[in-house]
This record gives C-alpha cells, structure tokens and sequence, in this order.
C-alpha cells in the first residue's frame, strides 16, 4: 500500500445498556495514529439500522479510505473475531438506539445472500496469534447492527479496497460492572463472563490494519 | 402440494469416529412412510465432499422430489438447528470418511458466496416448538460436509422446489458412550454433553416436512 | 436389601416460573411402582427453605424408607447429574416459592461443613451409562433448595441407610416452551436449551434405586 | 493486622501440557512486595499429590505466614474464580507431573468431608469488582491438585490464620498459544477461549491480600 494511504476503523455507540463500547473506544484511541505509512481514520456510527447506510457513505466519502477495518462489540466472545461473511439478513428482538427491530427483514430486495470479507483473514488470524493475543475466523456475524454494516460496507467499496469486520469481546471493566450489577452474584455463564483488556484489543485492530496495509492475500475466503 | 409428492430426507453416515449417525437412523426410519398426501424417500449420503456431489445428484434424479430436507449431526447442539445459509466454503481439519480435508476451499470457485435454504423456517419452527420439541434457527452450518450439501443442493434444485437443511443433535446412546470410553469422567463441557432421543428428532423432521408440503412460505429467510 | 424393602423417591413442586418439574413428574410416577423386591414411594416437597426440613421429617417418619434418592432440577444441565457433595449454605438471589432469598446463611450453625452422598455414585454411574442414558458425577449441588434437602437428608437419616440427591436435565416440552415465551428467538445459549426426555430421566432414577437396593459399596465418595 | 504482618501467595508449576502458570508468575512477582504494612512472600508449590502436604508445610515453617493465599490456574475459567470450599477427595484422570492419578480417594481418611475457605470472600468480591475486574465465588475447586492444597491448608493453618484458594484464569497468551497449536482452527468452545491479562489477575491477588489483611469479616462462607 502507497505512502499515505488512510486506514478507515469504524466503531459503534454503546447499546442495548451497555455504557461504553469497546469497538468506539478503539476507534477513538486510533484516530490519528500512524501505522508504518499508513495514517488512521477512527469514526464512530450510531447504533440506527435505518441510518447505519448514510452515516456509512458519509464517512467513506469524508475519509476516502485505502482500506477499512469495522468493529463492534459481541457480547459473549472471549476473543478476537474476524468476520468471514455478512448475510442479507436483519433479525433482532432487541431494539437498536433509536427502537427499531426487524425480523427476517432482507437488508436490500435487490443484493446477493452474502458477501464475504475482503480482509486478509488468514494472514490477520496468523499475526495476531503470534503477537500472543487470541483470534478466530467466525462463520457469522450475527443478524444485528455489526453484520449490517458489514453487508452495507462490503457493497458499497470498490472491489479493490480491502474491507471487513471484526468483532471484539467486552471490557474486563464491562464484565465487572455488571457482576455488580446483580449482586455480585452470576450464574455459572461460562463464555458470557469473558473480557479482554483493552490494550491487548488494541493491539489486534492495529495488527489487521499493518497486515492489509501489507497486501496481504484475502486468504481466509476462497473466492475474494 | 398435490397428491402424491414426493419429499426427499437425506442422512450422513456416521463420521469422525461416531458409530452412529441420527441423519441417517431417522432417514431410513421415514423411508417408505406417509405423511398425510406425501411419500417420502430416505436416503443415505457419503461423508466424502469430492464424491458428495455425484452422489447427490444420483439421489435427486432416481427420486424427483417435490420438497427436500437434508439432515446432519451437529456434534454439540442441544436443539433442533434449523439452517438458514449456506456458504460457498469448505474448511476443515478433521477429515472426512476418505480422509479429505480442506482449508479456505471455495465448494464452487463460479458459484455465489451463499445460498439461502428454501424451506418455511419460520413456520417450521413454530410447528415444531408447538409439538414441545426444542428448536431454534441457525446462520451458520458451519464449514464440513452439511454446509457443503446444503450449498450444493440449493444451487442443484429448481428454485420452485424447496429444500434446505437441519442439523440434528446426538442420541443420548452416544453421548453415555463417549462419556463411558472417557472412564465416566467428563470434564464439565456444557452444550457438548446434549443430546435428544430419535422419537423426537424423527418428530421434528416429520413436521418440517408436513409443514414445507402444506406451502407455507419461506419466511425465516428474507428474500427466499 | 430385604424383601420388602421401601425406596423413597422426593422431587420437588415447580419453581422459578416453571409449570413443571421433572423430578415431580417422576416422584409421581414412580409412586407405588415395585423394582424387583423393592417397593417405590413417591413424594413432593415444596420450594420453602424453611419449610423443607418439617416437610422432610414428615414424610421420612410415615414412610419409613430403607434407601432415599432426592431429585430436583437442574436448569441448565445436559445429563443426569449425581451429586457426591451437600455444602453447609445457602445462597440464592432467586426467591423459593414462598418468596425467600438467602446469602451465605449457614443451614445448620452446628453442622459440619458438608456431607458426602451416601448412594454408590460410581456404580449407579457405570449401570446408568451402560443402559444408554448420559450421566455424570458433580462436586457441587448448588446453593438452593437441592443442596438443603440433601444436607439436611444425610444429617437426618441413620449412617445404614444409603441415601443422596440426582439432579435431572429440564424436559424438552419445558425447553421448547422456554423458546417460544422468548418470540423464537433464542441467543446461542449452549448447555442451557439441553433437555432429556421423561422417560430416560424416569429409568435413570430406577436405575439409581436398583443399583443402591442390590446393595453396591457408595464408591463414588471417599468416605461413605 | 499488625505492622510487619506476613502474607504467603502460593503459585503451582506448570502442568498438564501448559509452559506457563498464571499463579506461579504471580507467586513470583509479588514475592518481596509491600502492600501497605503488609510483606509479601511468594512461593511456587509442585504439582505432585504426594508431596505436595511436605512442601506446603516446609513453606509454611519457613514463612510463618499471618495469612495466605493459595492459587492455582483454571484451564476454561473466564473470571477471578474465589473458591468457598475443598472437599476431602482427589479425583483426577490427567496424571500430576510425577505421574500420578487418582479416582475418588479421600486426601485425608481422618478428615471432614470438606472445609470452608477462612478468607472474607464478599468483601474480596466487592473490592474486586469495585476495581474493575471481574470476579466471582465458586461451589467447587475441583478435585485435582488445588482442591487439596486448599483442603490441607486450612487443615494446616491455625483458625485465627485466614487462608483460601482463588481459581485464575489462563493468560492470553496461553490462549493464542492453543490455538495457534490447533493450526488456527478452533470449535467454538466458548469458556475454554477466556483469558484475563497477567497484570488484572495479580492486581486481584493484591486485593485480596489486602482486603484480608484490613480484617475483612470471612463473610461468604456461613461459618467461618
């Protein structure tokens, strides 16, 4: 990738009662950095289907990209999650921040089922790994806010610009308040009690960005 | 449906050191029966992907059917998992029963990144808890041999025939041996211990064929 | 055991805004069965913390029993769990049904710590397994009302008398019911959509009686 | 506690295929530490059953500890894991690193069924989560090696000596380091992915010895 080339990382709002949200806090916390050549753009979306598409294209058209790592928050994840697929599909029962829910609502009449992701997976999953931080490749992105955009994104970028979606586990501080919250005492809830610091979180969305800044090879997706 | 369709069950042998397989015990189980106008064909399909597809396109042209549910096992599913996407991936470490495996393959390198099911989820998941059997749908099938015939089919069947797929849990009988070849000491491993007897299983997949041959429409996917 | 010989079989009432309890369903039908020479008496107890020991007392004095399996309820277990181990406490934010809560209170100030299981788990383990139905061994009962009834049943009965608790999965018709109170839509919630149908759970709890009635050393526990 | 007071943290070695153990890392690096008026001894125990109970008691002779705080890791736990109680068995299939198993033998064949931790859990839990790290209390510590280094600890300790166990969980880099092993391919395991930073886990060590050592009342368990 060419000397000056911009970085897109796009976070959410917080939702659903959570009071912060990892993927904002990232997006915050790079924008402005510089990673080798290439400088970081972070904006943060609002948690609105109906609005997620023009808040989209008008950050895509302020920061004209090179390439774009989205992020969001996956309530029960204990790691780094790299989104092969977003589907044409919005079902949800919890409401988005301005009240909208939709059940079995194609994302757009007109698109195709999918689209896969135009990161480099395999490359990303690989070096995030090594740095000691730890990753998987996911099969889905859920039928939420974070799987629309990434449908919406993977449309709407030109097919030379890397793009995709990673998903990312809550705050330790996240986990801890809402133990708190209910008095200090949690069912046996396995995976839904994990949390990653946020440095190490951090780390990982930097490491995907100077792994496709690199040109790495989409490889984790047969055909992209 | 009119009078005398045909709908297709098919089933897995067993795979992946398993003895047996609840795909193929309920396929053959319903091979031959009635249900109500409709006859239906069970048949039995190799755990082989590069002979998967011959041998499904030999099931589809013996049999013609009106309606198809494919079946698999989801080796810890709690529930009956109904499918609603399939992905144009292949991606897996344990082999397959001629010792195959595949990383990041692409089932069909021309086709499209998925394809949705096209049998009445939604009313099929209505149907099925009404009758008092857990069930829930699904968006992914994951990435061996179920989500390569499910690909595989949907892109094979006419678009007014409709088909998709249902991954089954395991039969108690498999989860006491495995618990037994582990000297009675299971690790606490959640999910993974689940299991539902083969009078309900067969049930559900009874009423997902009843319930695609009374027309009910497509609707847990968006644009089916 | 002797000719003529009582098991008592207790399960408890519904709790926690279920409409059934599957150890009450089997406490029920089990009632008045015979198993070889042994005769089966079946009871209820209610959800009441401090009712419980009266309601236990009770039926132990009118029944007379030569060997005690207590059930309840285990919201999210997969298998039928044999418990080695009462704790001293009780610690529930959930209210019993006649709207108690508990934290950290001590069940009996001048009990001991906790008391081992008094059923040959490892024997019941090993018939239970052999005749196709999963089960395991656990080192906790809880803090509700199980782990009450069994500390206070091991205290109560005489050392010859072999006596324990077993911790059934929900029935599926309950999970089911669970789902579609949830509008369909269930996050992937693991090991808590586990069910185990009525009757496996039934011959397991007969299985238990046969195997403690025939005598087995309580092996399960180290110094039973 | 008085000025000059002694607190024993106690790590295991690495076992079971594992090159690191987040307690011992924590052993050592608080060796030597001044928490307030507190000194801070740290010490690494072998994972050997058998002898195990001479090294804690050379540990113990040679420190003369004010209080103690014994650790070990839990391979699938997401959060600081405070333990209640140590039952007087060892049951474990994966041999400690001399070799040895065990199968429902009593640890103490004199002893009580189990002993209740004598440190102040809730005010632990609270000033836990008060800073943000997630915690919670446990019915279990298992039956492998920490399980009976707590049961012999509190067998060991004077009662006016508070002691207990905390369960913690892997580092991220052990994490990484599975999966990385598995070729980057993991089934979703849920739990068994949660990590927690080095640096949040030993700051819920110091917590706790601090909490301990302000005379927190031992308020979680009924009747300590």
């Amino acid at each position: 990738m060419s000397d000056g080339a911009t970085a897109l990382v796009t976070g959410f709002e917080p939702f659903g009662g959570h009071r912060l949200n990892p993927s904002a806090e990232i997006a915050t916390r790079l924008d402005g950095c510089r990673l080798g050549r290439v400088r970081v753009v972070g904006r943060v979306l609002p948690v609105d289907l109906v609005g997620l598409d023009a808040a989209l294209d008008k950050v895509l058209t302020e920061t004209r990209p090179d390439l774009v790592v989205a992020l969001g928050l996956a309530a029960s994840e204990p790691v780094i999650r790299l989104e092969r697929v977003a589907l044409n599909v919005a079902d949800f029962t919890t409401p988005d921040n301005v009240g909208a829910v939709r059940r079995n609502a194609p994302l757009d009449p007109a698109g195709p089922d999918a689209r896969f992701s135009r990161l480099p997976l395999e490359a990303i999953l690989a070096a995030t790994l090594a740095a000691g931080i730890p990753a998987r490749l996911s099969e889905t992105a859920g039928l939420y806010l974070c799987n629309a955009l990434m449908y919406r994104l993977l449309g709407r970028l030109r097919p030379a610009i890397p793009g995709g979606f990673i998903h990312l586990p809550p705050l330790p501080g996240q986990i801890a308040e809402a133990i708190r919250h209910a008095g200090g005492r949690v069912a046996e809830r396995g995976a839904s009690l994990a949390s990653m610091a946020l440095e190490l979180q951090a780390r990982a969305v930097e490491i995907a960005i100077e792994t496709t800044a690199r040109g790495a090879d989409a490889s984790a997706v047969p055909n992209a």
